[in-house]
């Protein structure tokens, strides 16, 4: 039996479609991988599902057939913004593997903070040698935004490494060694106890400035922030406010409103920011292939579809 | 029964010096702790054990009756070296908890190194915003030199963030998980497959410039370097030549052979080096001074004295 073809959808440059179209097809040689202007007007009315990597809405609505489609990024709110009430149901990657690189990161970036990375940095520059006060990662607090399969596994990671963890989500999670917290209050009280805040929740209109100046004021006074999630997340004229006035120290920024930021924006330059090219969790491509071209097997097989991002949470 | 009080000698400051004699009065009460110039002659005379920081060689040979002396630094080859032939038993801090922060450090400027940290920090500094390929850390070869205690615990570390790790060691080791070399003919087989070495050498005449610009030249191309040891272990000038040629890309300097580094030295302001203040293994104080109590005290009940440094090997 032949299938339609499945179109791969994004607004990336033609070299990056070509990539993925390349190992989306490794991975599922049966199947046909083609870009959106190679469909014809039959097989645009025919396939009933498509590959999506930040998709052009227009393209997505020309396909009456869709039943599904599959993300390879695991943040989908401009996909899911940009369909409105559409009743697609859309699947966005879970890859153990991009879990594994984002803790990675959580716990690279965590380290550089709780050894002084920037401060040793500065004093190289002024060719100062001295050494800071250690502190035993025992009794260093980490508090993490986002419980998901992220988070949870930045935690098992931090726990490993000897840190104190607590974890905070819209429900409450049971996670062993990890002080859990939900709710606003559940925020104030987390916060205030957090040395290093560690952002990996989804952006919804929920959590969309979540991080204001408000809520930046419940951290101690000294306290460092990672931001690994949307940049949205943070009011970002009230963390510029909180690093001058030195409530908080440092802040390493992997994402932003707008990507990438400003070369005149105030980041750049400012000595209480590292700026990252949205480096923390790289997606393989090889890894990413392999479990939609498992998903889009079940599909044909069984006409089983993966579970959706729920419409109304956002992720 | 009233033993003769125990000397703390150091060549550090006199502040510095207190907090010592603080600590390590409050680990074992029942004895008297206090500096050289405040023993009597008597007590001169009388004292068997010393416990030592750096110390004033002539003072060390001005206690007739001293047995052992008991070193608060894992590192006592200037001891070793200012003893001469004295047969004095030389006990040296074998400290969990040293290996634990050393072990720490290691991960984290090896994640500094893998998550490309330095470069990252030179495209802020030139505002630029692009990714740099992810290579996972199962296809990353961190080259350990020195097995020891701290080696094997870094090693562990290590491990558990799924880099492949090789260890070299004067006697060959087994340690699960780890490809052991040792010997000269180890030594190249394993820096010929090394992406980031790692030096936790105890400084001896055979590892007094081990590193020389040969078997720097036996690491591969675009290799970096992380010494945690004695500066004495590399070359300086061979270092500073294959960070010139780009032979290695990056060196994560802690111990110089003259500490701290000159203001004038290349060091400082080489783009290709991170200069830490010897950090990466800090001597918890209240822990060191638990594992001298506890050692004195086998000396006082039952006439026991610690393992002592091998002055033929040096450590």
């Amino acid at each position: 039996m032949s299938y339609p073809p499945i179109p791969f959808l994004s607004q990336s440059g033609p070299a990056e479609q070509a990539v993925w179209i390349q190992a989306l097809s490794q991975a599922m040689p049966q199947e046909r991988i083609v870009s959106f202007s190679a469909l014809s007007e039959q097989e645009r009315n025919a396939c009933t599902v498509a590959i999506v990597a930040n998709p052009d809405p227009a393209q997505v609505h020309a396909l009456p057939s869709l039943q599904w489609v599959h993300s390879v990024w695991a943040g989908v709110e401009r996909l899911v913004a940009s369909l409105g009430d559409s009743p697609l149901h859309i699947v966005r990657l879970v890859d153990p593997q991009l879990a594994a690189n984002m803790a990675e990161a959580v716990l690279a970036w965590t380290l550089y903070l709780h050894r002084y990375m920037p401060e040793y940095a500065r004093q190289q520059q002024q060719r100062i040698w001295a050494e800071l006060p250690y502190v035993m990662p025992q009794h260093r607090t980490i508090g993490i935004l986002g419980m998901g399969e992220l988070g949870t596994e930045a935690a098992r990671r931090l726990r490993a490494a000897d840190f104190r963890v607590c974890g905070w989500s819209r429900r409450p999670r049971s996670i062993e060694g990890v002080e859990s917290f939900a709710g606003d209050d559940g925020l104030r009280e987390m916060l205030a106890q957090t040395d290093i805040l560690v952002c990996l929740l989804p952006l919804t209109p929920q959590t969309r400035h979540l991080l204001d100046a408000e809520r930046l004021g419940w951290l101690p006074r000294g306290a460092r922030l990672i931001n690994f999630a949307r940049g949205g997340i943070i009011d970002d004229t009230a963390l510029h406010a909180a690093l001058d006035a030195g409530h908080l120290t440092h802040a390493v920024l992997d994402v932003f409103e707008v990507e990438p930021p400003p070369v005149d924006g105030w980041h750049w330059a400012h000595p209480g920011v590292t700026v990252l090219p949205h480096c923390s969790g790289p997606t393989s491509r090889e890894t990413a292939s392999a479990i939609v071209a498992r998903h889009v097997q079940a599909f044909r097989e069984r006409g089983e579809l993966p579970a959706g991002v729920d419409r109304a949470a956002g992720y």
